[in-house]
């Protein structure tokens, strides 16, 4: 088995020879959890796309890392996917973060829909989007991207070119269909062709699907991807969609 | 909303006109869980492709239904993939079944590899494989599926096509490649051919991945598939090569 080095989330990585010390949080994990020592080799990352090699030259309150080279970042998808998820019940949400973050997913838009069972303003009062984006740091982290997506605000979806242009969620902009969806022509993956700009919106509805004036209002600013005649967990539909999607594109 | 029918399995669906009883631990499900009464419409299915539609028409012990019809079944995959998937820890494997089932595995091998932590006699004390036998028909009635694909006994993993013709594994094989794994040249959902003889065997392994020798075995008797530069959770791997090679293929 391969060593694994560890990787440490740093806003400002800084340049080969400096040194930087890790935040509170990700110090007590290097120390406490992973009760690591002066003298080891970790990895650091700044979200936006650097990865640089290190080693842990101090530890005091915190930990003092010495920057020693940049390093190749794995790559990230040729398909931006922006994915705009319906919020789920529980912490189904967080799954849902967790996984599009590893697939490749180079943001994710939280919508509030006809059917999901919650406001905009319940998801402000509860730090729901602060939590996602601990959500997305630490499958970062874990699945070795040096890039974070960004969890961008909780809004309400209003279907219709002009909300999609708003809510910054670049066309083309494909809307996962229920197996039994009414109204769209729904196609399968192998039919969607590779977005020739490089970016791409994903839209996926809650538990309770789509209400029908949201789906014929989809009609007109989103093309419809099916999945099959399974009916897919709400909390795996996305993650499924992604796959599918970078598999026909033959994006990596 | 479309209203739910909620669907119970039974050995023996009988034909329209007679009556089933359900058994011990679906009925309590229907009568404790879903509180069920006289009258309720539901829909039952045998596990190998059949679906009816029925009536609830008595509740004594058990609930007795009363078959009307027989309905179409969701249809099952053009190509029918065999997982061998090695054992994971805690109860990953549980996901893993849950998650293929929904995808549309035709069945589940679970194997033990050199990196597995666990062994064929220790999965055989725990009733492991029973355990995954009920996660996959709770699966199979959650997602739609007439079919309940058979988790198969576990099988110590002896890389090589003679072990692979004894353990009823079909080709085309094909095994899951770690983004860096060694040896094996790595080939994209997007270059893998649809299996002509409609069937075929995914192979996914443990959390530590594959030991040198296993690699040098699969090279023999197995093609490699990569999912890209990502480090995917060992739980998650399966499910993301079957949507990707289902859409790659064009089979729903």
């Amino acid at each position: 088995m391969r060593p694994v080095r560890h990787r440490f989330f740093v806003q400002d990585a800084g340049a080969p020879g400096t040194t930087v010390v890790l935040s509170a949080e990700e110090s007590a994990h290097a120390t406490r959890v992973l009760r690591l020592r002066p003298g080891a080799a970790i990895g650091v990352f700044d979200g936006r796309g650097r990865e640089l090699a290190g080693v842990v030259s101090a530890i005091n309150d915190q930990v003092v890392v010495r920057i020693d080279a940049e390093v190749p970042a794995v790559p990230e998808p040729a398909v931006a996917i922006t994915l705009a998820h319906a919020v789920l019940k529980g912490d189904k949400m967080d799954a849902v973060v967790r996984d599009a973050v590893m697939l490749g997913a180079a943001a994710i838009r939280p919508i509030v829909t006809r059917r999901s069972e919650t406001t905009v303003a319940a998801l402000e009062r509860g730090h729901r989007v602060e939590r996602w984006r601990r959500v997305a740091l630490a499958s970062a982290k874990q699945c070795g991207r040096a890039v974070v997506p960004n969890v961008l605000e909780a809004l309400e979806f209003a279907p219709g070119p002009a909300w999609f242009d708003a809510a910054g969620l670049p066309a083309p902009r494909l809307v996962l269909a229920e197996p039994r969806a009414e109204g769209l022509p729904p196609m399968s993956p192998a039919r969607i062709e590779r977005p020739a700009e490089g970016q791409a919106t994903l839209v996926v509805g809650p538990e309770g699907g789509w209400a029908p004036e949201e789906i014929q209002a989809l009609e007109g600013s989103c093309a419809a991807v099916t999945l099959g005649p399974r009916t897919l967990r709400a909390d795996a539909a996305a993650v499924v969609a992604m796959a599918a999607l970078f598999a026909v594109w033959g994006v990596e």
